[in-house]
């Protein structure tokens, strides 16, 4: 009997044409897919067995049954961890193993030439990153504007071509748009599609999720502005052909609020599509440019755009999800704000959005003689953040997984007496700002920490203090080291010590604490 | 006939109790100022001529005429530019030359040895800073918990001294606290308050205004809580005493909304009080610790506390007058974050804020083994920003005056179109936003640049860009340079350019550049 590996892939092609469906079956499990087109009257139903064991399957056009079989699924190998969902506030692999993001972005890397693209996955390989931002659809933007090699549609025959101009037979899609129809979103491209899911598998043999951008605004060819109809089959097709992959995430839209011509209802039946015709229950969000879109349903995490890497911790009290931070701007040089932060600044808002309970992306925007931005193209990292990213990773790894953002709450007593310190002055000026800007301060004011009873990772952000104080989390002996986020060293400031202990800190911006317990 | 230069001092001392008046007549000018105690028995009238011409003088007890005679005010000689008023967003002396506030903090220098108040005369005389902002109360705080060696006032009869104690003799206010009585708002400590017209004097010699705050909440020995009618009289021997010395400013309180038991109610008639008391109308404002307190009608400018320096072009909108922001977080070492900022950190704040049309006072807080923080204490300067201050002040020296703050408004067409690129997808999605949230976005966005027809100041904050094009303000030629804020360096980067140009920028935090029109 045929081997599948858990989280593996089964595939199978039949000569049809329409409504074909896989079904699945396992013990009490019982899975359908539909089946995507990949050439003229081919299909091919593509699935992922979720757990082991005998699985039968038939694959069907209406009632009509054209294949059936069965596979035996054995168990994930090292390193096969499943596919990763949410948990709590953050998320974890199929098998229980915690999966702390590290994203990228590489909005346009599928679109680049071969050698490009496998130097991009030489220089994740290289990185401490495990999720990369991609768009399914092409970009147009500065620093990306060659015309593709290849589109994911056909277009169809053009209305607008005059009688007796010469026919042009270029390669598909790399005509100008005057000469051709509108895309016909029900003739996927191979070449496209086959280049998508090699990128995708590479990534997965890298250890790295696939968050995979379905819509945005940045085009000059029309895909951000198809037809209600056309954009659900996309997504139809999208979900049919990729969904099996255990390291695809799906990214509705990279600033949603930006497209024109679309209302925060036809998001929600995006959002309900994509989860409807996706058995196995990938990630799913939607990026924003300004404003975040609200909690949804199908909204499994935040992915927001916001330099305020702080709000981490009220957008958690907020959506109740984790919160990715997706963009926090770029290192970089170019003259956009949001690409040309200093390598130590988006360190700094990195660092803060993970103390404060959040997870963010980098991304890297350096002019080149080549124009070959890594937040557009991928190829070769040159910034100096990448590293300082794998410290903090190395230092986050090194936590209990229980480790909370700081938050000081304010008590009610039932007794309806006051909470101490409420009659300071301090405490009663606090009172009378409005409850938006008193808890914005009252962040403000929290050191950022994240703790345990176990552990206590502050990171002091660009105060230069040169003393600090610290109370161990709590009962043992904790072990105190001092931690330049930027020259990436580590210092013991106490072997052991209970209860407190004055720490004197280097005075500069970028010093970070860490106690962890070593004994009872 | 005795001579007295413009904005200079006439004084006159009486044997006399209760209520004294000096009126004043010169031409149509006819000004009544209160006298003040000065011994027992004894009070003075202060006056300041604020033009030239024979002046008429008489000292009254109620009607009776104690002393009359007159003086000649004779022309205010060079370096004499007389008081400072507001003018617009800005400043003015009363001869008409433009004051830009570059104001410093030492809220208890006053109450130092005679050695450290020398030095900090010597530290400011050597500084860019032209302000200081100073108590008039001794200051109760972390580093600053000496006794003082004399107070405002005398204490009165203590109520709950134990007959058959021992009697303590020592100097007037080194007692302790239950030993002694209630201050004597009527009974002036001498010492004390030439120790302050002194520091006034010394500073105007080296034209520097004092901003005395009248009231603050940092307090042990119970000033912070005077009865109302104390309070009142407080105002009243402040503004009889000082109002006369031209380079006085009153700051109603420092953090108003951390003083106990006050109300915006009983600001307000504190507010009106030293109005009506003083007879020339010197700048008078309240500084925030949380909400920055409403417009009043006796407010000349806005004296705020806020990290976002950012926000002076918003206050000027909401406000029409000039906005100091007098407490934007301290360079220092300390482990408080109001106290704890890199110098680059706040020189870049204080940038920020004269670039969006406000003025930000420096302040200093490093630790020390003497214990003597800048801040409150005074002394020597010890931090790295005064030095790129007084670069700062260099450059804006050199800008027309008429130089406003780069602000993008929506012109409203009386035809009813649309504005050009409202219909981009960037522009709807900004108009789904709330207005506020709106605004503060579009001022992030906008270049923040001081200009004119003739010049353009624009600071590229903690933005990176390698490069960046310009557009000339106005019609002619400009020369322009790029400035490095930190390194205090500038770099001519074209000797004559018309219309517009394309600049390379050393690709780094706190780069600046400078349009300068050179000819027509």
């Amino acid at each position: 009997m045929e081997q599948i590996e858990q989280y593996g892939i089964f595939e199978s092609r039949e000569r049809a044409d329409g409504n074909i469906t896989g079904i699945f079956s396992c013990e009490e499990t019982r899975i359908r897919v539909k089946a995507f087109a990949v050439n003229e009257g081919e299909v091919m139903v593509r699935f992922r067995p979720e757990h082991t064991g005998v699985w039968e399957y038939r694959i069907q056009a209406g009632e009509r049954i054209l294949r059936a079989g069965s596979f035996l699924c054995i168990q994930a190998g090292e390193g096969n961890h499943g596919p990763v969902s949410a948990a709590g506030f953050g998320f974890r692999y199929a098998d229980g193993t915690e999966y702390r993001p590290f994203g990228t972005t590489c909005y346009a890397w599928i679109y680049q030439p071969e050698e490009i693209r496998r130097q991009t996955l030489e220089s994740l390989a290289g990185s401490p990153f495990n999720k990369v931002r991609m768009c399914v659809f092409p970009k147009d933007m500065i620093y990306n504007e060659e015309e593709p090699a290849y589109f994911p549609y056909a277009r169809g025959i053009a209305e607008d071509v005059q009688p007796g101009n010469p026919s042009h037979n270029q390669e598909e899609g790399c005509n100008h748009r005057k000469k051709q129809g509108k895309w016909n979103i029900g003739a996927p491209n191979q070449t496209f599609w086959e280049i998508l899911e090699t990128s995708i598998l590479e990534l997965d043999r890298l250890g790295i999720e696939a968050d995979l951008i379905l819509f945005h605004p940045y085009d000059r060819w029309g895909f951000s502005q198809l037809s209600k109809e056309d954009n659900l089959k996309h997504l139809e097709y999208c979900a049919a052909r990729l969904a099996a992959y255990k390291n695809v995430w799906w990214s509705l839209a990279n600033e949603y609020d930006l497209m024109p011509g679309r209302t925060d209802q036809d998001w929600d039946i995006y959002g309900q599509k994509i989860k409807e015709r996706d058995p196995y229950g990938h990630l799913l969000s939607i990026h924003n440019c300004f404003q975040p879109y609200e909690k949804a349903d199908w909204m499994t995490h935040c992915s927001l755009q916001t330099a305020d890497t702080k709000s981490a911790m009220t957008m958690r009290l907020q959506y109740n999800i984790p919160v990715m931070i997706d963009e926090c701007g770029y290192e970089g040089d170019i003259p956009f704000d949001w690409g040309n932060l200093s390598a130590f600044e988006l360190v700094h808002r990195i660092w803060m959005g993970y103390i404060r309970g959040g997870y963010c992306s980098h991304g890297e925007t350096y002019e080149s003689e080549d124009n070959r931005l890594w937040w557009s193209k991928g190829g070769k990292l040159k910034g100096e953040s990448v590293a300082r990213i794998a410290f903090l990773k190395e230092i986050l790894q090194e936590l209990p997984q229980n480790a909370e953002p700081f938050c000081w709450k304010i008590e009610t007593d039932p007794n309806g007496k006051k909470q101490e310190g409420a009659d300071t002055p301090f405490a009663m000026a606090m009172m009378k700002l409005d409850e938006e800007e008193r808890n914005r301060r009252i962040l403000d004011m929290l050191p950022m920490a994240l703790c345990s009873e176990e552990c206590w990772l502050q990171y002091l952000g660009r105060s230069c203090q040169r003393e600090l104080h610290v109370n161990a989390p709590g009962k043992g002996i904790f072990r105190a080291e001092v931690l330049d986020v930027w020259n990436m060293s580590r210092i013991c400031a106490s072997e052991g010590f209970e209860g407190s202990l004055h720490m004197n800190l280097p005075a500069k911006e970028g010093t970070a604490v860490l106690l962890k317990k070593i004994s009872m």
